[in-house]
């Protein structure tokens, strides 16, 4: 086995987390790569579910004796504390790594305090290595951390022109089946969905991951949220069936902001409590226009069809701006075909001041 | 010199016509490349504008001589009328060559008969080579010619939920400098720039190429264009002033449709008869709609802002569809990043039957 640099180590770490987007949480995703004392390659992990061996377990585990005076890659910093699995640090500490190598600090207080006790046993710890890359990686997991309060992405499927439905209403199907297999894909990488109970009485959405061509379920499901101020998510929709866990969530539950609606940061902070780090906001227009006027919005995926309508329910409403210098600005961040459609995936720029 | 292939003179062929993209009309953009008898490039040119040499003449006279015996390789069939230049065919006969390599036929009634006067002289035509390609460069040209009607480019700027300004009408700027300069080399194509007087009204635009920087008008400017059913637009409009022709087209004058406005059809007859090949049809949305409802729009080109408004006039209105079976059916052929702003362009399929 050819000897890697530290550098390239990290990359595979950090394309190795990636593997477990989706199915840790509420734990972040984390990539391990350990090197032997001359540099070869000796394990490799991931954290791959709740619950599950941390990567730093599994590749100190494909390792055995060869870890002994090498150096452990690690897209995280090592967890000190005995959640579910006992710490990470121990177990490194107890292999007898030399060096450990990571890129992003862990901002989790319960579990931080892993690169003093490395270093108190004499462990030697470098920070930062492709801090960025590993950060990107994580990014739900660590905004979700950071503040308390889901990452919320909102998609949309619209036309060019920014249509929702005709104006009859009318809407199947706007994108193409490939479109609707890449939504739930990206499902599949959250832990709630959530939807309006406007788009629940309009669509009736199952709002599951499953197989667009044969309708099975994916194993894991996230959980279902409608935001349904007065309760009004009728006792026969799809939304309450057995395929996944439900909660509509109502503003007697919740806590109602001003306008007697679910208060929706209230909302996010009790789905945080509940586990969920990613959240993905599937419509309709009025419910992501007031997460966007509260500023609850870290991420757009649009779905943009080759088709116009010239009429018909608009993408997003009452968002907030009410004239030209209150736009919200966003950034593009990655823009792809997806079989006939767009998919135009866009940051909010954060505002001076 | 190496030698050429016929397949990469004609490739070369086609990209010197395109230099010629904007400034011919009503003439095609032409790209002519001769070999000599044994395949080494001792000519080339292109037709730059109206009343200038057409690509034949140009490279005749850079071969001279060393065209005898050789092969003229040219994008569209040679003219064989006597125009505001003698025709081609002539020339071509004169200088010797013994073969001819052409791509497109010509559709214009008027210059065609050119692959028999050649053939008629000895002269071995063969038709077709890189057809596609060459007819895709010619596109507007081609399509204008076979119908006796412009092609019409419907460009619009809009957030990327489909708003053209805000709630209270402000606008300035949703799209970047850089996506503004890339419109004016759009209208540095076409013939005529097209608006309704709800955008002369409401905008003021002027519609003229320029140089953003330091407003310097370009040397060719296309044929402004009002669609203005009885006359609105104030005789102090900037588009009347004399930076550029301008027609107020009005009801009277072309023709009124069942609604009384601008037979539209009959308003893309008379700008082919003046000469307009293609025309850029600049807004606003009611006028965009109405060219879509009648099916009038041959490319679509969108520049859409990373920015958000969920308020606001919609990008394109009344364009037909009322229901979802009757939406308008595009296919995206490009998508770029033009500053920080999206260029999508896009082409209405053709119905079935
Ligand atoms: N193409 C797509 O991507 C897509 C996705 C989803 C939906 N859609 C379309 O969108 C349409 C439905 O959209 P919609 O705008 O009518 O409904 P919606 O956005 O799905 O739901 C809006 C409702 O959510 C409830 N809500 C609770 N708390 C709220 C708060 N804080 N702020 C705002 N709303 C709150 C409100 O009803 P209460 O006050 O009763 O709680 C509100 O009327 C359907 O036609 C559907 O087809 C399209
Ligand atoms: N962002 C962009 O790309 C962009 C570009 C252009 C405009 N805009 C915005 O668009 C807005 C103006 O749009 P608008 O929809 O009010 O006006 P418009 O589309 O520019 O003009 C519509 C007018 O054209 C006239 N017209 C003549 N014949 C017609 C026909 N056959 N069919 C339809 N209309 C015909 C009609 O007035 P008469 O009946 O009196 O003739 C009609 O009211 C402005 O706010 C402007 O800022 C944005």
């Amino acid at each position: 086995m050819a000897n890697m640099s530290v550098d390239d180590a990290m990359r595979r770490a950090i394309t190795l987390a990636a593997r477990g987007l989706g199915t840790t949480s509420p734990n972040p995703v984390v990539g391990c790569v350990l090197l032997d004392r001359d540099g070869a390659l000796v394990g490799e992990g991931f954290h791959a579910y709740a619950g599950g061996p941390h990567a730093e377990i599994v590749a100190l585990a494909q390792a055995g004796e060869r870890a002994r005076g090498g150096t452990a890659v690690v897209t995280l910093e090592p967890c000190d504390h005995t959640g579910r699995t006992g710490p990470c640090t121990a177990a490194l500490i107890r292999a007898g790594v030399a060096r450990v190598v990571l890129a992003v600090n862990d901002p989790d207080p319960v579990a931080t305090g892993g690169i003093e006790t490395l270093r108190a046993a004499g462990i030697d710890v470098r920070t930062g290595v492709r801090a960025a890359e590993a950060e990107a990686g994580n990014i739900a997991w660590l905004t979700a951390v950071r503040r308390d309060l889901p990452y919320v992405i909102w998609k949309y499927a619209a036309t060019l022109d920014g249509r929702l439905a005709a104006a009859d209403g009318t809407s199947m199907w706007i994108t193409s089946e490939a479109a609707r297999t890449d939504v739930h894909a990206l499902r599949g990488t959250v832990d709630a969905v959530l939807a309006g109970v406007g788009t629940v009485l309009a669509d009736d959405p199952r709002l599951t991951v499953r197989n667009l061509r044969d309708g099975s379920l994916a194993i894991r499901q996230p959980l279902r949220v409608v935001v349904d101020s007065s309760g009004r998510t009728p006792a026969g929709a799809r939304v309450r069936d057995a395929a996944a866990p439900t909660w509509v969530a109502t503003a007697a539950e919740v806590g109602a902001g001003p306008d007697g609606r679910v208060d929706l940061t209230a909302l996010l902070s009790a789905l945080y409590r509940r586990g969920v780090r990613a959240a993905l906001l599937e419509g309709g227009p009025t419910l992501a226009g007031a997460f966007f006027a509260a500023g609850l919005v870290d991420k757009v995926v649009g779905y943009l069809a080759p088709k116009l309508l010239g009429a018909g329910p608009a993408a997003l409403v009452d968002a907030g701006p009410r004239t030209i210098a209150e736009v919200i600005d966003l950034e593009y961040v990655d823009v792809r075909r997806v079989g006939p459609d767009l998919r135009i995936t866009a940051l909010p720029r954060k505002r001076e001041g």
